[in-house]
């Protein structure tokens, strides 16, 4: 198999060499569009132009419509007005808007007067919602008939407006003012008796989304009623749209990348670009926020070091462990802190647990706490050479005093972890937040504290 | 809305409280099976039985399926076999496999006599392929008809078989011996001219999955093609069952989180366990691997720290500074490792473009580096009093070195961080292995060494 698709992928760099585009159309006509775009992808703009100009226009677009959003403006620029139009009307309405909002002004304003009427209105109510609302990611191309009809002429109305949906397997029912007042599932709708109502095999429990809701919540709803596709309603309940699984896989996934980027103190919107367009100083203030503002909270650790200084300089081994404190308090932080962050996403537990929590937390982290803590005590037995124990010290009295610290940093830091998202998300704020820099400079700061203050308390 | 759903709550508790099942009955049936679960998830099992005992078999099965899995045990574990077998055949085959999965050895075997034959064969056939295969999740509901009928009798077959078909948006062709050789989609099967044959209308470019193939690669072939289903074939090529895009978005998620935990170090599978029922010594097993592992390879930064001790000894400032070196390494290395691997998990890059990834990091590590050096010099200016400051040094030359090492240490963080999950990836392992933990004591080793290597270089 991999090796099948290596011949075929060094087939297709020769015949772009050899510039035959005839073949390649050949060759990329027998495969699914998108695996066909995968293909086109990787290669210049002016190449793909060529390679899909000996396409049909339906063909055209189906392929285009699957390229990256980025490579689909650069091809759709390149076209002339007329030819653009032509492959458009093919494009599902929620791409084309998409498509469209890449275009630069000129060719936006070349192209509106090639697209017929209805399109042009279609592409301008769907670029006209706001990015990342349901309006934003919804198709207006659904199956819908009136609740007067019977079932004979429901099932014409559908027979007729088939091959233009995007998805027909629900039929959802308005009445004369576009109000959505139930759906119809396709199979109920074949296998029903021709003379009954429409209103008859309707069901009426209904899950919609908002045109202003956000795509998150849209894609979940997707997802808790295993749907095929949601209706989307306007204020005044009447069904503008549609949101259908394949987009509530791409929203998750995007805003998957988006929790996990915040989580690691990453700031800024995943969609706008991919990781190599993104602009290199985009990059830069999308990370900078949090390393900036850690740098400055990191001051408060370096403050508490500077107030115990005395400690460094009547035993200087303390200083040896510092990293080993900020280290295993921060990595023990942060694992609690993702579980929690994920069990109260995906809803295994909500804020009234959070007591089961922490004797949760409490349990494990006791575990960990001995276990890192004695081999914290090990590591100071091992590491330390005679000439580092100034006169009235006792290496055993140390190595205990450190096992202790790091044991208690340990806990601390697994409590703090679970604790502070469960907190976050009680203010109503995304338990991402507690992202994993901010934590880890906080259980710095604790870690300082409980290092000092008790090796300060024990041992000098 | 969330006022409703309060006073809803609020009268569930006080229901349950009377013990009034029947009312809680009542509201319950009026609500979709997803929501009814909801609420019966956080009650007692005695009470969800004595609730869905009220309910028809249908209307049972269709709520305890969506309970969480241990619930449904916990349920399934109280009734008696009889009842239980009627429940059972009323959940969809693959749902039906899991719990039965779930029940004890003895309940197990005293249901099985009761269950038809069909069901019986089913449950065992689904429930003997491995964890986390395309066996293991799929479900034996599909729609199929064999490639020699006419429209006519495949529309009758269809009718027929569709009432127990968990979904017929895709009729899948298959000869006599089950082989799979194309599928229909409902709506042309539907639309189709009577007399002619299934192959006339039937699709042969064909997306399958094979019954071991791994379920998260079956997802994302889900998600690849903006499928609702795709076929399940044995090693003989037979169709053998569908997995839904319902399916596919709960192993995407589960998937995730399994990553999102790799990435932060902690070890296991996330299906077996909620977190609240995973007991507590399983979590701690799962998090203390690396835990421990980094606190061993940790004994190396310590190890160069001691080495440099006579840099401390004379310069006691330098010790101030070394969680800030350790923190901000951390911190910068742990974002662009998170990029890379979203970016390489997504396919926004392959490892190909390796050389692009390292001239952007470059870019964007060098304005981090120059930001951070810049913070770090100006902290050291503030934080330090003259006494810290022993005879023949120089606090602005000591500023300097630390700035310019913090720099270095974000520098060649942020590079390590982008290039390791690639390399990863080059030799076959999962690129999420660059855990955040490990890179964080990796970075803290070289960290150290540029520390007091610069310090020890241009101050001592």
């Amino acid at each position: 198999m991999t090796n099948e698709i290596m011949k075929e992928n060094e087939k297709f760099e020769i015949l772009l060499e050899n510039m035959d585009y005839k073949t390649i159309a050949s060759m990329i006509s027998k495969m699914q569009a998108v695996e066909a775009a995968e293909y086109l992808n990787s290669i210049p703009k002016n190449q793909i132009v060529n390679i899909v100009n000996l396409f049909d226009k339906e063909k055209t677009a189906d392929i285009v419509s699957r390229l990256n959003l980025e490579k689909q403006a650069e091809v759709a620029n390149e076209l002339v007005s007329k030819e653009l139009s032509n492959i458009l009307e093919f494009i599902a309405p929620d791409d084309r808007a998409d498509l469209f909002k890449k275009l630069t002004a000129e060719v936006q304003n070349d192209l509106l007067p090639y697209l017929t009427k209805k399109t042009r209105e279609d592409i301008i109510r769907l670029s006209s919602y706001p990015e990342g609302s349901a309006g934003s990611v919804m198709s207006s191309n659904f199956a819908s008939i009136i609740n007067t009809l019977s079932i004979e002429k429901a099932l014409e109305k559908v027979r007729h407006d088939a091959p233009s949906k995007e998805t027909i397997y629900y039929i959802y029912v308005v009445d004369s003012d576009m109000h959505l007042i139930g759906f119809i599932f396709l199979e109920d709708l074949i296998l029903a008796n021709l003379e009954s109502s429409v209103t008859s095999i309707m069901k009426t429990k209904l899950v919609f989304a908002d045109v202003f809701e956000d795509q998150e919540s849209v894609a979940k709803k997707i997802e808790k009623y295993d749907l095929i596709a949601i209706p989307v309603v306007n204020k005044k309940n009447q069904l503008v749209g549609i949101v259908t699984h394949d987009d509530a896989i791409d929203i998750l996934r995007q805003e998957q990348t988006e929790d996990l980027e915040k989580f690691m103190g990453i700031t800024g919107e995943h969609k706008a670009y991919s990781y190599l367009n993104k602009p290199s100083w985009v990059h830069f203030k999308n990370r900078a926020y949090w390393l900036i503002s850690l740098a400055i909270v990191g001051l408060l650790s370096g403050v508490i070091v500077h107030q115990y200084s005395y400690v460094l300089r009547s035993l200087m081994i303390v200083a040896l462990f510092m990293p080993m404190m900020a280290d295993t308090g921060g990595n023990s932080g942060s694992q609690s802190a993702t579980v929690i962050v994920r069990a109260l996403a995906i809803g295994e537990i909500t804020i009234k647990d959070w007591l089961k929590v922490i004797w949760k937390e409490t349990k494990i982290s006791a575990m960990l706490a001995f276990v890192l803590g004695l081999l914290a005590f090990i590591k100071v037995i091992f590491l330390t050479t005679a000439d580092d124990i100034p006169e009235g010290f006792n290496l055993l009295n140390i190595a205990l005093v450190i096992g202790l610290a790091l044991a208690l940093q340990v806990f601390t830091a697994t409590i703090m972890g679970a604790l502070l998202p469960i907190i976050a998300k009680k203010f109503k704020a995304d338990p991402a937040v507690i992202a994993s820099p901010a934590l880890t400079t906080l259980v710095d700061i604790s870690g300082m504290l409980i290092y000092f203050g008790l090796v300060s308390l024990l041992l000098t």
